[in-house]
C-alpha cells in the first residue's frame, strides 16, 4: 500500500463541522476529539455510514477492520443474521410495551442458567445503570456507606464514580470513597482494618484496564483472598464485568478467575449491540434489590431480550471465549513477530480477547512516552485498521484469518512509515 | 359484557411465578406488584404477548386499549409503520458502531430546528441519563451545589433525585437537595433569599403530576417569575420533559407555558419507544457539557435517532399536540357523562394527553381515599381498557374515535359493577 492510498475523511470533516454546531464537542465519549487525542485526529474517520461483521465504513467509503467493535457491544460480528433475525422476530411482536413481554423472563431464566455467580437478574440499559444499582443495594443491604475502589477504575459517568476534581461533581457525591491500588492486597486489607465495620461493597473490574497504560491481570491468589476478606467483613463484592464480561468466560469473569461475586454487572456483549444491560446477583441480596425504587422508560424492552437470548445462546454453542482467546494469540503472536522484525518492541498486556499493545521504545526515564506508539496507530487507522492509542481493544467472532493476516500487514506498512 | 366475559389472567400468573424465581420482585417498575397495588394485582396483566397501534395484547391473549402507552413511549401508535421503516432502514446499515453515524448529528440539528430552547443536543439512554447530565451541568457552570426540587417530583432513580429515607440513598446524596411546594412563589423566593448565590439549578416537570394525586398546571405568571427570578440569581433553569414532552408541544413544553428553559430533558415520546434520550440546551451552556465526562456504551447506536427523527417529523407533521388534546377532551367528556349518570364524580385533573382521573366520591375527611377508584379502575382494566389508578395516563395518535367509544362503554359498565 503506497501513501497514496492512505485514506482521507473529507466528508468525516465536513460532518463533524456540522456537529460541532448542535452537539457539545461534537462527538461525546471515546470518539470524541476530547479523549484520545494525542493521535492526530485527522488520522481517524469521525462517522460511520454502515458496518458488517468485523468491518465498518466511514462516510467517505473507507472501510476498517475495527478492533473497538464499538469499544465492546460488537461481539459476534456487526448486523449477525442469527441475532437480528430473533431480535426482528420479537420486533413484530412489539418492544416498549406498558407490560413486560414474556421473553424478559426467558433472559434472566437464561443469564441465571448461564452465569455461574447469579442466582437472578435485574435488567437496564446502561453499564452505569447496573453498577449504581449494585452500590445501592450493597449500602441498602449493609447499612454501611463506604465502597472501595481500585484506583484506574472504570464504572461508568454517575457522579458517585466519577472523580473529585472532574466537573460537576461534587465532593459529597465521593465523599465515602476509598482508593486503593489494584493487585495490592496489603493495603486492601490495611484499608479495611482502617474503616471496620463501614465498607458496604468493594467496586471492581475482574482485572485491571485503565487508559494509556498497560494492562494488569490479576496477581495469583489475589481474587481468593478477597473473596475471603469481603466475607469475613460483611462487604458486598461487585464486579463490573461491563467490558470484559462474555469475552473471557461465558459464565462470568469471576467464574474465569476462579472466584465467585456477589453481584455482577453486564453490558455490552450481552446482546450483540442491541441496547440492554444487566445486574445479576447472589439470593441474600435479592429482597434488597425488590426493595429499591429503580427503574427506567426503556428497562422493559423486549427487543434487546430477544436479542440477548439470542447472543449469549450462540456465544455458548460457539464456545467463544476460546474462540476468542485463539484469534488473539494468533494477531498478537503475527504483531509482535512483525514489530521485531521492524526493529520495534510491542509490549502486549490483558488478556487476548482484549488486548492492550503498546510500542515499548519511546520510553522516556522509564516511562512510556506514548509519541512513537500514537503515530504508529494512526498510521494503521488511515490504513484500515481501527486501533486506538489509549484503550484495550475488542475481538469479535466475525474477524477471520484474513483479517488478521491483512492486520499484520498493515502493521508491517505502518511500521515501515514510521 | 357479562361478568363472564371479565378477563382471567391464567398465563400471566404462571409466569410471573417463574419471573419470581429468576428476576427481584419477579417484575420491577410501575407494573410490579410493589407499585400500584393498592389495587388488587389480579385485575391487571403481567406480561404482554404483543402490541399494534393503540392495543396490546397479554400472554392469556386479553386485549387492552391501552391508556399507559409504556408509560409514554407509545406516542404514535404501537409498531407505527413508518417510524419502524425508517429504523429497519438505519439497522440494515448498522446501529451500535465503532464511530457514531451521520444520523447522530441530522438527529440533532432537528431537535435543534424543533425545540425552540434548544441550540444544542446531547443523546444517551435513560430520561434520568438527560436529568442527571442537566444537574452536573448546572453545578459545572455556576461552581454552585444545592439544587431545588418541587415537592412530589419525579425526575429518574439515580441517588440524587430520590429521598432520604429511600433505601440505597445516602444524606449526602441529598444533602444539597431544596423542597419546595409547587406553584409556591413566594416560599420559593423565599427558599432563593435564604441560600443567596448558592443554587444551582430549579429542575422541574413542565406541570405537577405526582401519583395518587390529581395534577395541577402552573399558576398564571408562575413560570414567568421562575423565569425572572433564575435569571436574576444565575440560576439555570432545568425543564424535565421526560413524560410530557411532544404531547403538549413538538416545540418543548416550556414553549406551551410561554417560557424557555436553559435546558431539557427528552425521552419517552422523542422516538416513539425505540431507545433514546436527550438533553437539550442554551448556546451559554455548551461548553461546560463538552467539559463533562459523560458517555454510554449505547449512546452512539444509530437505529434510534433514525427512528427519533421520523417519529419527530411525523409529529410535526401531524399536529400531534392538537390531535391529542381534541381525543383527551372526547374521552374525560365521555368519562365524566358516563359517570354522573351513574351517581358518580369523575374528577379530571393535568392536561387531555396525559389525563389524570380519579373518582371523587370516596373522600374520607375531605381527602381522597381511592379506594372506590380503585375498585372501579380494576373494573375497567378486566374488560379490556388498560388504565392506571396512582399515575397520569398517555394517549397515542392511534386511539380512535372507535377506542374511545368503547372505553366509555367500558367505563359504564365498570361503573354499574361497583
Amino acid at each position: 500500500m503506497t501513501e497514496k492510498s492512505v485514506y482521507n475523511y473529507r466528508k468525516s470533516a465536513e460532518i463533524f463541522e456540522r456537529a460541532l454546531k448542535v452537539i457539545p464537542s461534537g462527538i461525546y465519549g471515546h470518539q470524541g476529539p476530547a479523549e484520545g487525542c494525542f493521535v492526530p485526529v485527522t488520522a481517524f474517520p469521525f462517522f460511520s455510514e454502515r458496518a458488517k461483521g468485523a468491518y465498518f465504513w466511514d462516510v467517505d467509503g473507507n472501510r476498517f477492520i475495527d478492533y473497538m467493535c464499538a469499544y465492546g457491544p460488537n461481539v459476534l460480528g456487526y448486523n449477525d443474521d442469527e441475532i437480528d433475525e430473533a431480535a426482528a422476530k420479537q420486533r413484530e411482536k412489539g418492544d416498549c410495551i406498558t407490560t413486560p413481554s414474556r421473553v424478559m423472563v426467558d433472559f434472566a431464566e437464561l443469564l441465571v442458567d448461564t452465569v455461574a455467580s447469579a442466582d437472578w437478574a435485574f435488567f437496564a440499559k446502561n453499564g452505569g445503570d447496573a453498577t449504581t444499582l449494585a452500590i445501592m443495594t450493597a449500602r441498602a443491604h449493609t447499612h454501611r456507606k463506604k465502597i472501595v475502589f481500585f484506583k484506574g477504575y472504570y464504572h461508568g459517568v454517575a457522579p458517585w464514580t466519577q472523580k473529585i476534581d472532574y466537573p460537576g461533581v461534587l465532593p459529597e457525591d465521593v465523599a465515602n470513597s476509598l482508593y486503593v491500588p489494584w493487585n495490592d492486597y496489603e493495603k486492601l486489607a490495611e484499608t479495611f482494618a482502617q474503616n471496620k465495620g463501614e465498607i458496604a461493597a468493594i467496586i471492581s473490574q475482574p482485572y485491571w484496564h485503565g487508559n494509556f497504560a498497560d494492562n494488569i491481570l490479576p496477581a495469583d491468589g489475589f481474587w481468593q483472598k478477597v473473596r475471603k476478606l469481603c466475607v469475613d467483613s460483611g462487604t458486598v463484592l461487585i464486579i463490573d464485568d461491563v467490558r470484559t464480561g462474555f469475552r473471557l468466560d461465558v459464565a462470568g469473569s469471576d467464574h474465569f478467575f476462579g472466584f465467585e461475586a456477589d453481584l455482577i454487572c453486564f453490558c455490552k456483549a450481552l446482546a450483540n449491540g442491541y441496547n440492554v444491560s444487566a445486574l445479576c446477583g447472589k439470593d441474600f441480596l435479592k429482597n434488597t434489590v425488590s426493595g429499591l425504587s429503580y427503574t427506567g422508560s426503556y428497562w422493559l424492552s423486549a427487543v434487546p431480550f430477544a436479542a440477548g437470548i439470542a447472543c449469549i445462546e450462540k456465544m455458548k454453542r460457539l464456545d467463544l471465549p476460546r474462540l476468542l482467546d485463539e484469534k488473539g494469540k494468533g494477531l498478537l503472536h503475527g504483531l509482535v513477530e512483525t514489530a521485531r522484525r521492524r526493529g520495534f518492541d510491542l509490549h502486549v498486556s490483558g488478556m487476548p480477547a482484549l488486548f492492550y499493545i503498546r510500542i515499548a521504545d519511546d520510553d522516556v526515564n522509564g516511562s512510556p512516552s506514548l509519541m512513537l506508539h500514537q503515530r504508529w496507530i494512526a498510521e494503521m487507522v488511515k490504513r484500515g485498521v481501527y486501533v486506538t492509542n489509549h484503550h484495550n481493544h475488542f475481538l469479535n467472532y466475525a474477524l477471520n484469518a484474513d483479517d488478521i493476516k491483512t492486520t499484520i500487514q498493515v502493521a508491517d506498512e505502518a511500521f515501515a512509515a514510521l
